[in-house]
Order: C-alpha cells, then structure tokens, then sequence
C-alpha cells in the first residue's frame, strides 16, 4: 500500500481535475468535478476543495494542495503573479505562493511573454505546468500547441519556455455560434472532414480574417455547404487562420500537440494538411499531473 | 406646390429610412422609424408600412414605393433574388420585384459577386443602391468603402459594380464587446485617438487576428490600456485589418467612403493612418436617395 503525499490540481475556469499522489509520485486517486471558476456560486475555493476530498481522497486534509490554472489569477484564491518568459520549471516553483487558508495550499503562477517581433504580450495559467509536464519525459526543444478556448503555441528551448503567443480560436468560434449571424444557419452540427478542411484551406490561404468568415453565410445562401456541416466550416477557417499565422512565424517546425478529445483530432487533422510532418500527441490531463508532481519534488528539495 | 410621385425606402434589419419624392425627384419629406426587420414584432410588412405614412406621407398609400436593403432578402417582405456583378443600374431596374400587397410595391434586388482571386462568395442588399446613388452625381470608376455591421469594397468600373468584398468588422466589434471575454474588461467607452490608431496599427502589421485580439485582454491585465479605452483599442484592431486586407489587394486607390457618423469617422482616420490620401466622404442617406429615384426613373422610362 502506497502512502499518499500531495493532492494536487488544475483548476481552470471550467475545468477542475484533482490528482491524489504517493510517495514515488504515483498518481493512485483522479477526481474531476464541476467547480471551474464560474461555477463556484456561493462556494469560497477553500469550500469548494474540501467539498471533492471524497472517496480517496476523504481524509487527507492534512497533505500538500499544489494548484495550477485560472485558480492562480486575479479572479482566483489569490494571485498568483505571471513569471516572465524565459521560465524554468525553477521559476514556477520559486513563484509558487501560498494561498489565504488553514489548509497548506500553494498555487503555480501563470507566465507571461511579449510575443517576439510584434510587441503583442501574452499569458498563460495551466498550460504551463501541462508543457514541464510534458518535458519530464520529452526534454527535447521545440514547439508545443495547445488547442482551446485560448490556444497557445509555446517555443521551449534549454528547459525554458522562451515565448509564446496566444489566438482566441476556441472563444471566437463559441461567440460566432452562439451570437452572430453565422450561427443563426447552423443547424444540428455534425462533422465532415471534406468541408472542415476546406475552411481550414480558405482560413490558410486568405488572410482576410474578417472577409473570410462571412462565406459561412454566403456559403449557406447558395446551399454550397449544408446547414450540418456550417460549424464544421467555420472551426476549419478558425484553425486554419491560427495555423498559417504560426507557419509564417516559424515554419513547419515539428509539434508537440497536447490534449484531448475532437478539438484536438481537428488540430491534427489541420495541422496535416498544412503540411506539418511531425507532430506528437500528448495527453493534456497526463501532462498536468506530471508537470504538479514535478514542480512539487522542486519545491520539497529547496 | 410640388406633387408627391413616389415614396421609397431603405428598410434594413435595424434601420428603416422613409422618403417622398416630388415629380422631379426632389425629396420633399423625410421619416425614420424602428421598424427594421428584427423589430417588426407581429406586424406584417404591410402594416409596419402603413403604419408610417403620417404627416407628409398621409393619403399617399396610392403612390408607387420602392424599397431597398434586407427587406428584399429571404427574411423579408419577398425575396428580390441576388443579381450578378458586374451588374449596372438597369440590372437593378430589371431585377425589381413585386411584393405581394395591394400596395404598387417594387423591391430592389441585391448584388451578389464572387470575389476576385478568392473564390470567396459575397452579398450586399442596400448598399448597391448606395453606390448607383452617388453614381448619379459622380459617375467615375473607384472603390466605394461603406462601414457598418457587414463593411463592403466595392470596385466600380464603367458604370458596373464590378466586385465587391464582406467583413464583418462591426457585427464582429458588437459580438466579442458583448459576450467575449475581452468585452468583460470594458468599462463606460470613451475615445482616445491614440488608443485607436494603436489598435488600427496593430491589426493592419500583425495578421494574426485571433492572436491581435487578445492583446485587448492583456493590454488591459498590465494597465497599458485603460478599461474606458479598451473598445476604441478592439474597433482599431478590428478597422485595421479590415483595410490592410483591401490595401494588399488593390493598393492605395483613391476611395469614397460612404455613411454617417462616429463609425465613418474612425474609418476616416484609419484610412488616413494606413496612407490613403484620396478619401471622399458621401452621406449615406443622400446615397439611398438619390439612388432610389435613380432606379425608380428608370424603371419608369421603360
């Protein structure tokens, strides 16, 4: 029998996966629960912690919380203040702060980086953890994507996440479906690869973002596209326009591409047709349970 | 005395623009009212129009009406198919369509075009009568540049709108400042021209659109931007790249920019920024107007 020694989370705004680990740094207990940030109501986060420590994780009070992702910012427990690019794993754990609670709770800190050759500055919280994570294993340089409501392509180089950008590409197509006129054709979504990618190609090769997703509409007018497959189009365009942006920055570097679920199968399947040749999938829940216990272990031998 | 010969209108989803013509086709009497197509409630289209005719316009039911804009559309009164660019006045005088009332009700068709190069498809209702309304007075070849929720470039040649380009800049504004995280950091909107020609910069040199439009995001997190002039920074974005994407396309033309009001201002000043130097400016009204009786006329000599 293992002895547990850490309890840890990400905690995002929607998101919530808590790990319970032993001595070796063994994951043995997962929990996820609906208490993303936006989801707390009248729950304080401290309320909210205890509420999960059931089952496994009953008991356990007394251990070491160690806590990445929205949790850490300025609509969190407390902020955690952004670490400037380029960051170690060090710098996380030298970052980490303590949170206002009798339980011993500390929160990783989310980094920030002012994108090279624009000026354009950029932050992150979890996605961090998920890319030491990742490099626990992998310690190679390169390029990691990581798909969502705020995709985030981070160059790693010498251990250190050396900059990053940021494309609203999962926030934008919620807003489009849910409150422009494109989503007013959208009907009963279900996917096609032949029109997703063609919007990944019309999203790639005319760079008029703002002119090129008005052809959801005209599309749907002339009945090119069926209404089934509107939304399949516009996520195409979507990826398509934050993938050519990253291809003129840096060409068709090899990828490390994190997470789960069809979000992520489109990204592969885009990334493909624009050409990337190598591209690694790993899982994102793996990777931030990988990347706590590492910044854990940093932490515990200062 | 002057005797009334023709009432027209530009009947848009939001905005509807009543006028009465005399005999030479001077308008002697103007009405605006809240019955675009979004607000028409239970009203069918012939009620809302009746429901207008008051002071000037009372006892004139049997006078012939022209109407213009998305009350042609599929959504509308009847449908007005689209026609095909290059498309001159008299394509629009011989696409007019009856609408099914007692009234003598015309309704304009729209345009639609394939844009050059892109393959892309594009529509406008509304705007093409804009166009040949300006034409009336000056009738050189150039682009025509008319903001709003749906921005079009319009390129005339011999008469002809040629082709024409969409970007939803203004719905795109509305939707992200109302629903989107960024529009979340806002607070009571003031301008600062500063502030927005940074936006303009950073939208027409960096291409990167769902990227640029975080920057309103983090602008906001280190306190570059303050919270009042965080939209005037996202409406500079958004204007920007709508004209560095014409500027690539046709370079510099000279340009006449069409419509009213604090939107045609910061086009305006961001044409100026981006290097236009030959911009006129044409009232919007005055267009649907003149453009109407343009119409009107000759569908009469027919």
């Amino acid at each position: 029998m293992t002895t547990p020694s850490l309890i840890a989370a990400d905690w995002g705004t929607t998101n919530f996966r808590l790990f319970l680990y032993d001595e070796a740094g063994q994951v043995i207990a997962r929990h996820a629960a609906n208490i993303g940030l936006k989801n707390l109501g009248v729950l304080s986060f401290e309320q909210a912690l205890l509420s999960v420590l059931k089952g496994d994780f009953a008991g356990h009070e007394h251990l070491p919380f160690l806590l990445s992702g929205m949790v850490g910012s300025r609509q969190g427990w407390v902020e955690a203040p952004y670490a400037t690019c380029p960051a170690s794993l060090q710098t996380l754990a030298d970052g980490l702060v303590k949170a206002p609670s009798e339980l011993d709770v500390a929160i990783v800190p989310g980094l920030f980086a002012e994108s090279p050759g624009t000026g354009l500055l950029n932050v992150m919280r979890g996605e961090e953890t998920q890319i030491f994570g990742i490099l626990q294993s992998d310690p190679s340089d390169g390029f990691f994507v990581l798909p969502g409501t705020h995709s985030k392509w981070a160059l790693v180089r010498g251990g250190k996440v050396e900059s990053f950008s940021t494309h609203m590409t999962g926030e934008m197509f919620q807003v489009l479906k849910a409150h422009s006129i494109l989503g007013l054709l959208m009907e009963n979504s279900t996917d096609n690869e032949e029109v997703f990618l063609k919007g990944v190609e019309r999203g790639m090769y005319n760079r008029a973002f703002l002119s090129v997703i008005f052809s959801v509409r005209t599309e749907a007018l002339f009945n090119h596209i069926a209404p089934e497959h509107l939304a399949t189009y516009l996520s195409g365009i979507l990826i398509g326009a934050e993938i050519v942006a990253e291809l003129e920055r840096h060409g068709k570097s090899p990828v490390r591409l994190v997470g789960d679920g069809a979000l992520v199968d489109l990204y592969e399947k885009a990334l493909a047709f624009a050409g990337f040749t190598h591209v690694t999938r790993f899982d994102g829940n793996a990777a931030s349970e990988s990347g706590l216990w590492a910044i854990h272990k940093l932490r515990s031998s200062k």
